[in-house]
């Protein structure tokens, strides 16, 4: 080894001992006729005081430091004077008396310090990522990373999980997303596909007999961006064989503790399991934030009989009139800032935004006129309102409430800080509808794909109303995000053909898109279940971040491009003639 | 859950207990009035025993049970008669009487029983993996295979390595096998490369400062597929800063001995450290099977002198002679099968093999005469022959004498089984030549990679004999496969440069393929270096198979092709037109 310690080793114990270390240097003064040296590696840093009594070409040498040079030091700890002592290191008792220095290389002036609480923009740290990875933060993230997805192989290896690779070059199948394809040099004209998920692969491996598959799996979708989606991105795969849906949940109840308390040392209370069609009536989406309440509250029933014309007429014709309770925000929120609100409902394509404020027995609005006593009494009383309070409506169909709602109430529960941010609130969505309609093509569309098991009681639907069929599927929700998704899976060829029939897939299509799933399912399949987890994504929010990229080493931009690397990129014309492809520019 | 154990589970001491057990039917007699069914899983196999007695409609339908057909059984657990017990099960002292039997899932008739002894083609077991993958001898490779790579990640966490994950979608730069390309949608014309190795990008996690990075990464190479290669395979990749060669050599000695006391309970003796020269020398490859000894022994001296012409002239041209004494095997091998090795060797341009079996002070062959006795009696002596022993010679240009005896050489350890099959041995290979000369070209090219270190010492050789170079790289050998290897990497951008201008690479060019890591060098690169090991190669010498698809859940076919899943495949239109590329047949 080129050290006999690292920069976060060295303690006032060690004092007198001859120790080596190497790393970067961080800071550097030439100060009294001394240079003093901060040097940094992974674990640390250390302070270096290089005299020039020692060796004067040593000094020499030292003077010619500048930041992110990499030296290798040898030198003879001694204790820090108690006025120089630096708390804010671990290493801050000692300082290293150098007695020797190698210059191990010399970096040119970088872009950015790697030490800076004003980092560049994120294009330019992408461009120098080497850089950039040497911040605390990210040192921080991949850290973490690594012991995230330690522990979870620990949990699962310790319940009898087989950690087995699935192909990357695998099938096209599309379906929700696009494949990213691999054009075939040795087949001319077909492709191998990126697997969005391991989902087939996975399911065949319970047909094969391995009852508990885990996998940290690589996955792709060639979709167009959101600030926290990835064209490549990793999940906790899993899968299980001779277990109902509640068998999964205390699985991954088991992990979250297990995580939890190694990453964290917090105890996690019970995991509530919330029912889909009750989650969407409370908050308005299916995956809400329940670091806090504030409830949707249906005012219908007074609304339809007020003097108000807007809240009238959309009872009238079928539509809903739903609000929330914003606890002692009415000072807080001038009308310049509602209009604010109003413009952002209407991203939900909310027509607008009434909103009382609340006082003693009474409301305080432009339209708190329309609105009898009584019946302003029996608002504030249904939305369980105090003097103090800001009270927001969205009258509108059903579906632009929701959207509209949840939306505000995931802004009002940050601007009004009614939760810890660092706080991990985890829940259970279960019972989502197996099929949702697609009015524009005319057809139903699988909720999460054609392979979730139909609630057995609700089966009397498929020929009646198939959006009353019920999947025994589950989502994991943390601070609203969707974090896993899974299902009960169908091991009953019969009851596949009937999804695929209400689908809209036919035989041929079905072959060519999961025949071998179907052929499988012919052959001996077990009743299984399984879920898949958000990596990723779990880790940015035990971190606290809020940009998925920064939890991955070498992430790609919005527009899937690596900055560092620049992929994709042109290639020669003899890479495309041997794939038998031409581009079509 | 479905069950209250595993097939596996259940011993004498379980009796009288009421259990529930799933699984598959593996065989079914019906047979005085009963029906016996052995039923598997992961675990095990248990009998069951369906009797009228307890339940007609239960024995009806045991009746129609067949192989693999996947039940749910619950029953009463009873110790068998001695005369009844089955040693070979571990659940061989007790069956299960049969209480309720369910009927989770019918199978079609399987296109061939895993528990066969005799196994189809492997065609046929590609296409029905999900059947393929329940035979004994997949279950316990994928086992294995989960049992390795977890105390791989346990060996590298303790010693402080991050695993880190590297991108999937990465750039192309050419370099010995062809890239697999994946075309971007968002940018017409360009492509993304899947990687080969991680190995650019761990050496920018060095550059980052992460000091210990490890991954089991995916890697890929669009080659033409010889037995042991998949397009896709899984490398143990590792990379480490402020460390000399030696450092990573006793890094995966540990490795070895903890992988061989775990999985094997075997104490690992030394591992010996090799010079590469001398390897060539003495086994005539660069991955010497070294269960065995049957060293090539060089004897020129003699042959020069001799009175046999073939001998004479390959000295007098600059060529070598050179053979190995097949011990005892003079009767073993008639001159029929000495004909076949003959042939054998004409595979690696050997245009002879001249043979002697040893007698008390003298040879006995064919070309004997043109031998005097002193000649013959100093042959002996030099192969360190005994009576009864056969030696074998290759007269020819040094290469081809390398090639064809190390050949022979494995050929005859095996036929003259002078090792036990499933040891494991393995050695180290250093000091491989920097960079190896094509004449073809005209040029050098790198032996490993572009990135690796030369010895310094040798720094000299540049500008006189650059073959002379050797690389601080290093390759394990395990019998007789080169099964991990790496080098000391290149962190000064001069030396960089210079290996560039040896290989021909210009600055446009190595701009065009590493310019992101000639970049990160510039800015504070450590003294790095690494290795990659081959882990299906490695799980699969350790459960002595010898095909390598067979550790791999789903493999691909010496065409690349997924027989199950059916990719590559044709794909829709659209998808070619979102890609911007056509095909071009």
């Amino acid at each position: 080894m080129l050290r006999t310690h690292t920069c976060g080793d060295l303690r006032a114990a060690d004092a007198e001992k001859t120790v080596t270390l190497c790393g970067w240097v961080d800071t550097w003064r030439d100060f009294g006729g001394l240079v003093f040296l901060d040097l940094r590696d992974r674990y640390g840093i250390t302070q270096i005081t290089v005299n020039p009594e020692h060796d004067a070409e040593m000094h020499k040498l030292a003077r010619t430091l500048r930041n992110e040079d990499v030296i290798q030091v040898t030198g003879v700890v001694a204790i820090r004077p108690d006025d120089m002592v630096n708390p804010k290191l671990v290493t801050g008792e000692i300082d290293l008396k150098a007695r020797e220095l190698t210059l191990l290389n010399r970096s040119k002036t970088p872009p950015f310090e790697p030490g800076t609480t004003d980092p560049p923009g994120e294009e330019h740290r992408l461009k120098y990522r080497f850089i950039d990875l040497r911040r605390k933060q990210l040192q921080d993230a991949m850290i973490m990373r690594h012991r995230f997805t330690k522990l979870v192989r620990d949990y699962f290896d310790e319940h009898g999980f087989l950690d087995i690779e699935t192909p990357i070059l695998g099938r096209s199948s599309p379906e929700g997303a696009r494949d990213y394809l691999v054009p075939s040099r040795v087949h001319p004209g077909c492709f191998y596909a990126l697997p969005q998920s391991p989902q087939i692969y996975k399911q065949i491996l319970m047909v094969a007999g391995f009852d508990r598959y885990m996998q940290i799996a690589r996955c792709f979708r060639d979709e167009d961006l959101r600030a926290d989606r990835q064209p490549e991105f990793t999940q906790i795969d899993i899968e299980m064989s001779f277990v109902t849906r509640d068998d999964i949940l205390e699985l991954v109840d088991g992990l979250i503790r297990y995580m939890m308390k190694n990453l964290r040392d917090v105890e996690v209370p019970e995991i509530p399991r919330l029912d889909h069609a009750d989650v969407m009536e409370r908050y308005g989406n299916d995956k809400p934030d329940l670091r806090f309440g504030m409830e949707l509250v249906d005012i219908g029933e007074i609304a339809g009989g007020c003097g108000f014309g807007v809240f009238q007429k959309t009872i009238e014709s079928g539509g809903r009139v739903r609000g929330l309770t914003a606890p002692g925000a009415a000072e807080k929120y001038s009308r310049k800032k509602i209009d604010e609100l109003t413009a952002y409902v209407g991203d939900y394509r909310a027509k607008g935004l009434a909103f009382f404020r609340v006082q003693e027995g009474q409301l305080d609005s432009p339209i708190a006129k329309f609105f009898s006593a009584d019946e302003q009494k029996a608002i504030i009383e249904k939305m369980n309102a105090q003097p103090g309070d800001l009270l927001f409506f969205v009258a509108d169909k059903a579906e632009v409430t929701s959207a509209a709602l949840a939306a505000l109430r995931n802004r009002l529960g940050k601007e009004l800080e009614l939760y810890d941010p660092n706080d991990m609130h985890f829940s259970w969505v279960l019972n989502f509808p197996l099929v949702t309609h697609n009015p524009d093509e005319g057809r139903w569309d699988a909720e999460h794909h054609p392979f979730c098991n139909p609630v057995a009681e609700d089966l009397e639907y498929f020929k009646t109303d198939p959006s009353k069929i019920r999947a025994e599927s589950y989502d994991l929700v943390i601070n609203g995000y969707e974090s896993a998704s899974g299902s009960v899976r169908i091991h009953d060829p019969a009851v596949q053909q009937q999804i695929f029939d209400l689908l809209g897939i036919n035989a041929e299509e079905a072959e060519a898109r999961f025949g071998f799933l179907l052929e499988s399912l012919r052959y001996g399949a077990p009743p299984h279940a399984g879920l898949a987890l958000g990596l990723d994504r779990w880790v940015m929010l035990l971190l606290g971040y809020d940009n998925i990229r920064d939890v991955i080493a070498f992430p790609k931009t919005q527009k899937a491009s690596d900055l560092l690397s620049g992929a994709p990129s042109t290639v020669d014309d003899h890479q495309l003639r041997d794939l038998n492809i031409k581009t079509d520019l």
